[in-house]
């Protein structure tokens, strides 16, 4: 099948790959033109413009575009969109925020274009593990791009199959859903994200209070000198909590189990943001969600006017001038 | 290796089941002694009391106690105490608290006993998966119950080796470590139900997220029908956010994804608590497991007195009454 | 000072009583004219539609709308704006969110029509207790209206004198403050809510411990039997913690101190919810607001999915059934 | 009535103080002599030694332990034991762990002597404005130190009284309670202390959020530049967030706005942690007052290992390289 893919950052080069590899037909932009032809190189059709893409396309046009969210996506669909022709499907393969999925879905239907967004979860790890994929659009549509869904998704693999699954969808058991109308892929995939900052604090923390178990704060004999490397190596086999984030913390703390390498500032991406919003708009209680991302928060600053406050009140009643560490 | 065995509830008698398939001799004692009848059919040595139990092992004794944490346990031990002879090993693979182990190993030492405690996670899986083991002890008398360990962890299986691990010790790799001092095991198998903790609501909260991204107060033009088995299955195939917790999750939402059958009432287990208490000791921030648990204590209330508190006080600055559901 | 006024809920019959008390003209409106009837009888001028009200006033027109934030006041205020003449003056005194604020005052800008926006504290406490208000609009119509803002104020009173004030503006010593431009105003109050959120948590789990320090889930020897009423009581007397929230805690309790006539299903307001979400999109880590907020919404629910998902999950890897109350 | 007061920091010297300035007898002993001499000029009876203290004072002796708690406490009250005669009373009103007070005073009973444990909150003011007291002990030894609580508290000032307590124990409204038995007066001082840090957690974050909407990462059209002192000075005049950490907080900012003094590190004593560990105790959710804590424990920390474990995982699986300030 063939397929227009706009953006050829790391994910989207990727995205190419694996199409390729499977004899799919890709027709490749990006605007600094050096990546083009890195593609071109390996078996794509590669143009100079946006224009050229649409032209070299055949009816209905596919077009992927995997460009970072926010504008620069804005305007690559709204540029699109004056290109295109009625029934051509314009992807958001991006990190874009589902209620602008929504939106620009509906603009596009009175322009009898079609919108599908994908939330992808793999990163840097899809080309060789494939793209776990969160599909959001009309099931015609969805189902008409299903041979590149098919060939990106990681596929059944050796993992073992959830009982009770026989005679259901057999998507997501490959590796992709079709979540539902257009913002449903972006917001499972938002909601993954904020899942995933979870996840990681818990881990954080945990293997926080092992490293501190040896702090010279403590009395001598209650001390205790974990080797959180082995720790982590040990709960990959057969342990309740297990997972692929383990996996890489274990490979990390491998190489260095004091972790010098890393300052600790840890940014945030909308994802985790917005979970937090939808959290709050829908009356979820989402506390470790949300706390988890004030944590990154933290994290950036070395001292946070709230902490100033909180001196300020305790040398107001107290007289406590601030220990310094 | 000889192993004596209190306790033959489930973990207990799948211990002395794994060790028997690999030729361990198993001595087994339980206060109702139909379990002992039961494994004496699989082929342990049965015993109806505590002192022949001590009689049928040769020396160094080694008698693990698989007994509930708390006065049971610590009774069993203070019987055993009286019983056993200098060199003789006792183990504790219950639930203990670490604090617990630490002046129970300095006791047992002054009478030259051992002492070895024994986290273990993978609850009733364990059997067929291997029991991860967190070990606390001399590291002379870990050594010498090796075989034991060696035989009861999951093995290297077909889990993907951890890059960087050659040349270390590989009893991490075979699924148990040696932790530290008496008190180091079980103080690595608190902080891992911490971080399970932790881990379980990141995903309950995001989850929760999905489900009511279809409720009926939000506007209709932005709810979501999220089908969340599938969500959970597809995120199980190279998502960031895949583990064994999802795997469990992703079963029981393909068996009834409205979980009409659980009410919601989550119990909590010392671990978690201790887990807290830890962080709070040693002045780690730990935000996430604290939150998880208070999530859990919420969970089994109807109504908590501080919800009336903060309707009180809202009667009383606004004359607000409760909107009632 | 002549003012119209729109919506004669509680908050808005006591602005125009405390006005009138203070010899300012007021003109009022309101749907049902009973209300309007009313504040007659009290010496206001009433009128029975939109149009009278902007007749019966004198240029520069000063409207105060105190009407449920949302679309209610959004029509009124589309509505006066087809109404009024150059230098006329809206204000907004209802629970606006701020970005609504900034939107309409530069729309209405465009038409020379001024905007300014209040924030209000004090509920039902405010006819007696004056109103603290959080004022956003350009200098010189805030100044314009300052007769009105300088009436409904507490005043200094009998509060004692923060050190270091003098030959500074004094509006906020007298209860009320020019916070910026359109918009200010209602961000302030909005987080004065957060805040308010916070410190109502707190207070009531503090009261859940003394509480629950009787519960017969402890041991007979580590009970007390704390009389709360006393406490909250004693802390209004020269605690660290004493405050108007806690006084009004003490009220409460010394009626009821077992809080039985409330069920502990706690409301929340948009302000609550607004300040999260600012502090998401300022990252700002304010784990505690957020936390506050989600307390709330968990008790407004019986069983949240989420808990049902923890259940689900220990089922799934500890065969744990649920343990009912 | 006589007093015997042993430790004269800031607390002990200002209860002797007040307690003369009401014609009470006080004998006071410290272990530097420079300050006995100090309160000697003042009026006391000075002793250097605990001895020659017990040998001034008349049967039944009452002595007062206002030490910092832990070591130095538990070994005077040891000294004390062996020096009193039946009857005799100790009080200790430093900041006692109250299951220490129940240890105490168990132990003491048996050597026929009288514990009261009394919790103060008013720290330096107390001189001032009296010292809000919690007390714990038997009933007719509480009532016998009447004279010294009741002129040691705030006593009615001119603070509003609650409905309702008409012909109920007035000690409350005069600022002092009997709690309970030894340990109440401090359990319920130490909830106090975990109340106020979450009180103090409120405001800091809402404070943050103002201060930072003026940041430089927000689009320039949504930044407000708020005058928080005026802000802390307004919320002070009939808003529902007005108590006395507010009204340090005025002063604090009126001071300087920008706190530049402070740096943020922030101290935290035993309460706030026997606070959360009573709510694990009790299983009470205290999701705040735990949140709080934490804050405190990471304002203490340039970066924490947790930060780094995520560094570590984002680099993992997305190859993200830490974006510093």
């Amino acid at each position: 099948m063939q397929l227009g893919l706009i953006g050829l950052g790391r994910m989207g080069a990727n995205i190419a790959r694996r199409l390729m590899r499977d004899k799919h037909d890709v027709v490749v932009y990006n605007r600094s033109l050096d990546k083009v032809k890195a593609l071109q190189d390996e078996g794509a059709i590669g143009v100079d413009s946006v224009e050229k893409l649409v032209a070299q396309l055949a009816k209905p046009r596919a077009i992927w575009v995997m460009l970072p969210a926010g504008n620069v996506t804005e305007h690559m669909i709204d540029t699109l969109a004056g290109l295109l022709e009625p029934g051509d499907i314009i992807i958001d393969g991006g990190n874009t925020m589902y209620k602008d999925d929504m939106r620009r879905a509906k603009a596009l239907k009175a322009r009898q274009l079609e919108y599908v967004d994908v939330g992808t979860s793999g990163g840097i790890w899809g080309l060789e593990r494939g793209y776990c994929m969160m599909i959001g659009g009309e099931d015609k549509v969805v189902r008409h791009l299903d041979p590149l869904f098919s060939c990106l998704a990681p596929g059944l693999g050796n993992i073992e199959r959830t009982p009770g699954r026989d005679g259901r969808d057999d998507r997501p058991e490959r590796g992709y859903i079709h979540a539902g109308p257009a913002g449903a892929g972006h917001f499972v995939k938002m909601v993954h994200n904020g899942i995933e900052y979870g996840l990681m604090q818990a881990y954080a923390e945990g293997f926080d209070i092992l490293k501190t178990k040896n702090s010279d704060q403590l009395p001598e004999d209650q001390r205790l000198d974990i080797n959180v490397a082995d720790v982590a190596e040990v709960w990959r086999r057969g342990s309740v909590v297990s997972s692929w984030l383990l996996d890489l913390t274990a490979i990390a703390l491998a190489k260095d189990a004091k972790l010098n390498g890393f300052s600790g500032e840890v940014a945030d991406s909308g994802e985790g943001r917005w979970t937090v919003d939808a959290a709050v708009e829908q009356a979820v209680p989402a506390p470790v969600l949300a706390t988890s991302l004030f944590a990154r928060f933290r994290s950036r600053q070395d001292a946070t006017f709230a902490d100033k406050v909180l001196s300020a009140m305790r040398f107001g009643f107290g007289g406590h001038v601030e220990e310094k560490k």
